[in-house]
């Protein structure tokens, strides 16, 4: 393989690069005038779900961008679909979930169905993706929200600031919690481990509310579930990229429940954030997305510290991302800077 | 003084305690019945800037429980209001700013008005608080929004989820961030001597967006203006108490900032939080608010956690508060027995 592709896969891997790989959540996304072409005509929702459309999206920035890894063009709560949520996606408000649960009768009706059933479109997705990627050399990630970050959409609706139902049921109705719980770590383990066999060769968790808990309450209450969803997706036998965010007071606890990689957001510094994980895991962030609207000096000058303080943890294993997903006003021009830097940087350094 | 008034005032200073001080950040609110029916016949404002009424809701939460401090009723953003803001709160949406701070005029055009003029409403209510507390002998906390947290809201003239153009005038404007930032520091320091010098006995700085940084940017952007604004009001010689969330991966800055007491968030063991402060400081915290909404034995047993954590760090100086403002929904029973759970478990062992 050339060294584009073994670079990002050799990172998982905690071997030697020729460059820092890189990647950005949400690549694929509104920040990108091809995108937003394609949005005026579909939904988000008609995107992920017809392959073609949601193949042509992933490569959108992998044809614009010298990045090291596709993402699958999706979201991180159609495994909700399948257990019988409605999900839509509302303009200003986001996703938006019809029918939440809150009572033991909704937790029970949850249906825990195949993947190959309720998601075969990113799993089609995938396939397509795939052969597009081989003649590039480049690796896929497959992906899916973490038990807990579902648990919160499904029992909230949607979005949320406080989780006061989410936490609510977590802390007054353990026994609904640890149902609810199960099952979402059935399906999204298996989700996982489906995408992985249709061609996913990297898999990453997403845990994006995770840091809304106490460490307590994530060692207890979450974290056997990331950790049997891990489980099941180890399956497959690829590097798992395990990612929250305002995970600063809990490191520990995150490797604790799995991931060759741990990505980090910018509210630690990533040296540091290395230290508290230990040997034996590689990192992926963690530059703060807003940085992206910077001046491109201002922006490199961040880029370089992000690298520095990675190769101040003096180990291999770094993948440079954001430490959240990529706004949608984000300037296109910073974004081609930004990734040609980080291998411009290291490679010459 | 009777045990109650030196218990909060000593741990602040770090000194042995009968029993665990608590007071709740946004104690006087809307989850108090007392306070909902003011609220149906005056606005926010119009509670703030009326001396008497600011008195009266003060004092509602120290009437109903057995609370170990006062905290003038106010708001983070009043500060903002005498510089030349326009302030108001709206129904659903919070504070709205409606004349956003963007451009070098603007920023040019803020005034640094004596808080005897601007903010003499909470001025005057402290003076009328503190006639109310003395006969209980409870000592009274006054408060401001700290520079950052402040400039955010005048910047993107709201809440805000990402910071975008906060955060661009930050990276992007250094000169206009500087000259920005100094004159905050001024407003926020002398609102707070202020304060001091009209009885409060205490003084609080929130800094609640602060965690949206990253630890160099709060260092190099953020740090120098609390840390002035912490000097103007440290005439006063009062004990400080330094809050943000989010600060699990920057305690030790926050620290370096300034405070004889830190507050922390729920996102982090306050064993591990004071362990990373250090020595020499006292620390408030850090019950999840939503914790309130559990049923008692497992609010007691969180309550009990984090002051067992407490006890863990070896150290004299903690202050029991909930890790954010307790949430307008909050069963006031639960407040009771938390507060009463808080003195008789440390009481007696």
């Amino acid at each position: 393989m050339p060294a584009n592709t073994s670079r990002f896969l050799a990172a998982c891997n905690r071997q030697p690069v020729d460059a820092t790989p890189i990647w950005l959540m949400r690549q694929a996304g509104r920040y990108m005038v091809e995108y937003r072409t394609l949005r005026q005509r579909y939904s988000i929702l008609e995107m992920i779900k017809t392959p073609e459309l949601a193949c042509e999206v992933t490569m959108q920035p992998i044809r614009a961008f010298d990045l090291d890894a596709a993402i699958i063009f999706s979201d991180i709560l159609p495994p909700l679909e399948g257990m019988g949520l409605k999900l839509d996606f509302v303009k200003g408000e986001g996703p938006v979930l019809g029918n939440p649960v809150r009572t033991a009768a909704d937790i029970r009706a949850l249906a825990v169905t195949p993947p190959e059933e309720s998601l075969w479109f990113t799993l089609e997705a995938i396939k397509l993706v795939r052969k597009e990627l081989d003649a590039r050399s480049l690796p896929l990630i497959g992906f899916s929200g973490a038990p807990f970050t579902l648990a919160s959409y499904a029992i909230e609706g949607g979005g949320s600031r406080n989780h006061v139902h989410a936490k609510g049921l977590m802390m007054g109705e353990p026994a609904l919690w640890a149902e609810l719980m199960g099952k979402l770590s059935e399906v999204v383990g298996r989700y996982l481990l489906a995408q992985a066999r249709a061609g996913a060769q990297v898999l990453q968790l997403f845990d994006s509310w995770v840091g809304q808990l106490s460490p307590d309450d994530y060692r207890r209450l979450v974290l056997p579930y990331s950790q049997r969803a891990i489980a099941i997706a180890r399956q497959a036998e690829v590097p798992i990229i395990h990612f929250g965010t305002d995970t600063a007071g809990m490191l520990h606890l995150i490797r604790e429940a799995g991931g060759d990689v741990i990505g980090v957001d910018w509210r630690i510094d990533l040296a540091d954030a290395w230290n508290l994980l230990g040997d034996g895991v590689a990192v992926q962030g963690n530059l703060d997305p807003v940085a992206l609207f910077a001046p491109w000096p201002e922006l490199r000058q961040r880029a370089q510290q992000v690298l520095d303080a990675a190769r101040a943890a003096g180990r291999t294993g770094h993948i440079f991302n954001l430490g959240h997903g990529i706004l949608p006003e984000t300037p296109v021009d910073n974004v081609r800077r930004l990734v040609d830097f980080v291998h411009d940087y290291t490679r010459l350094s």
